[in-house]
């Protein structure tokens, strides 16, 4: 047996995550010494409960209420504890202190990720953050180093697993998004108060990360366009599955050029339909997937768990050992870069695809009417599909018209369906989507 | 603008991949230094005919045919020229005067690996070969990176343009195999001597490599087991999809534990039947996907270009970036770890399932007979369909019976087909695959 020189290991947090990857450290101790080259010596997990009942059986004299003196005691600080406070202060006491830092906290970085950033470059610490984004699956490595010499040109990301499944479940068996929810918070995909997933700030929060990392660029959360999957109706899943389109929420990082001639990038989520052939419509479940268009590279999946406290321990590890081998060897770690700094732009200046449903009076010079609408607002319409309505009961004819538009911009779009919803013979705008993926 | 030091870059070869990692370099020479922090100058291309024609327009000036001075005058070397010799003995010339080496020659990695891997070590120089697996996949990082932490159990892989591209069109567009290679080949998916891919080699070259690097452990090229996809006839492929299966080549590389519980490692290659609703089942065309089973981190899935000169250059230049930061600021690259060195057990210690396909005489007692013969066997039967032919020619009524057995040993498998080819009331055995992905 080789005796390594060990590295001392500070876990925050003993939560879901935290918890597995104690056990994982501990029962893989000897494999990753090996790996490594030096041995990882857990020191302590700092918690605010030393009794407080958890899921893995982990030996009782790790824990400790002390999180300020096991930071300064270690190497490496494991930060799982969640939300911004004192996580960001603990951080910011770890690089101070020369220590790496490895976090999952997602909200922490979205929000105050700059700060943590120019903190670890001041002391040349690294801060690894592999876990914050789509669980297992590793994406900010892959983006920071293997695409490091390719130009991203937009990120089409199913980073929330609580959604994916609801969507998913919609889709694969007919019933309502009440439902699905319901199914969701009984498995354990879904939280007591669902509103972070359903609302899409998880997925925003991904989106920003993701962005920042990819273009090199502050994405600050704020500037990040949201909006959940409360409003998507089973009849709109239904109607995307007759066209051809599975919707899934979409966390959307993409470089571009505006009408002006910025080049910048814009970060968003939104429900959208994904043509049923695109690799994304087969993700299903709650498996997250983020799909990368670059310049050189073409098109590249990453796939897998999006959560779960083992899956995302597989990601904490990853880091743990990246952070070890530069203590053993020296050298860089996955500190940002941020140079590029381009204008964030906001969702008027995005181009995309609108797919809208209208419920119209079924009369001579109605289609024409409306075509006319489009063309005055600069929208090319693609395909048009009508159906009149079977509804005897109702004494006007109401037909459904199904528009699909070419690219256009978001705020000529906007600017189509709201004058659509003020045209007489349209009785209701049914549903607007936009189409990504295409 | 920012004056950064140049790191020498030299390039061996400028054939598809070459010729667009020497463009790409040109064209993005700034945005590559403010990533690195250090410019990267091409000092040179060598190549065996400096008058050649080439795909791209590149510089006159930089090719030489002395590779050796290139070599000796560079901080990184990329091998891009294929084939054994003399790549092998200009990377280990590069190695040995300290540069770092990227390659994306697969086959003199399978089976020259461990001589350059270990010349690497000696001086403390990094070879990288993120480019020689899976093109434009980002897969060589995230095992040896992101996975570290976790204990790899099974990787499939296809890892084949050209081979998925085949299967994929003979199951979408019902052609045989000759004239699903004849497309490939017009499309240029297919080389003129398309050898390599369809029997085989290709594949096991890549699954030699991915399981060395995902196992610890150096498996010979000679170790891996390997069946082409020339056997595989438009019969089997529509009875696969009947089944609900699709057949794609995968590259296998597992851990395992043999009868006598020896801990060890397979890798194989040989078409198999996937289940139509694994991830693996929706690459199609010539693309290429990684799916991965690990401990922790369950399943994640790799997917994009296996080949193409741009896209293959993008991993090339991610693993350009990574040496040229290593450069910068010092540190560990991509060396093997073969710590764990498990031994690569056999064909016959590995367990699978087979859908075997039987024409058989269609009399009482048949079934009796044949379901004796899988217990003689040890092998379990899961399901068995049976159907008469109407060939109203034969004289004598004819029965097709597909079995789909349990898991059991590839031995007594192996058993079980050689007995039952030698029955009398098995008039052929029409199909033998083995199920994979369950």
């Amino acid at each position: 047996m080789i005796e390594y020189r060990n590295l001392r290991v500070a876990l925050l947090g003993a939560g879901n995550v935290g918890a597995e990857v104690a056990s994982l450290l501990i029962a893989h101790r000897d494999e990753l010494a090996e790996r490594i080259g030096a041995g990882l010596e857990l020191v302590g997990i700092a918690v605010r409960d030393v009794d407080a009942p958890r899921t893995t059986e982990l030996p009782r004299e790790l824990f400790t209420t002390d999180a300020e003196s096991l930071i300064l005691g270690s190497d490496i600080v494991i930060e799982l504890m969640g939300g911004l406070e004192p996580a960001r202060e603990y951080i910011l006491q770890a690089l101070n202190s020369g220590a790496d830092v490895i976090t999952g906290n997602k909200a922490l970085l979205a929000t105050h990720g700059p700060e943590l950033f120019e903190a670890a470059e001041q002391v040349g610490a690294q801060l690894y953050y592999e876990a914050a984004v789509a669980g297992a699956i590793p994406i900010i490595r892959p983006l920071h180093d293997s695409l490091a010499g390719d130009q991203v040109r937009r990120i089409l990301g199913i980073v929330n697993g609580t959604t994916n499944f609801i969507l998913d479940r919609m889709h694969t068996t007919g019933v309502t998004l009440e439902e699905a929810l319901a199914t969701a918070t009984e498995l354990g995909f879904a939280e007591a108060d669902p509103t972070a997933d359903v609302d899409g700030f998880d997925a925003a929060q991904k989106a920003a990360i993701l962005a920042s990392l990819a273009f090199h660029t502050v994405v600050p959360l704020e500037s990040v366009h949201r909006e959940g999957i409360t409003g998507i109706s089973l009849g709109q899943v239904q109607a995307a599955t007759r066209a051809g389109y599975v919707i899934k929420l979409l966390a959307i990082c993409e470089r571009l050029v505006d009408a002006e001639g910025t080049d910048g990038v814009s970060a968003r989520v939104y429900p959208a339909l994904v043509p049923e052939d695109h690799p994304l419509a087969a993700v299903h479940g709650a498996k997250n997937a983020v799909f990368i268009e670059a310049d050189a590279a073409g098109d590249v999946m990453f796939y897998g768990a999006g959560a779960g406290g083992r899956e995302t321990a597989s990601a904490v590890l990853g880091d743990l050992v990246s952070a070890a081998r530069r203590h053993v060897i020296g050298g860089p770690g996955i500190a940002e870069s941020r140079h590029a700094n381009l204008p964030v732009l906001p969702m008027s200046s995005i181009t995309t695809r609108y797919q809208i449903t209208l419920a119209v009076v079924d009369q001579p010079g109605v289609l024409a009417e409306i075509a006319n609408l489009f063309r005055d607002h600069g929208v090319s319409v693609e395909t048009l599909v009508q159906s009149v309505a079977s509804d005897t009961e109702h004494p006007d004819p109401t037909a459904t018209l199904v528009i699909g538009t070419h690219e256009a911009s978001e705020s000529s779009l906007a600017a189509t369906v709201t004058a659509l919803a003020a045209t007489s013979v349209v009785e209701s705008v049914v549903s607007v989507l936009r189409v990504e993926g295409l």
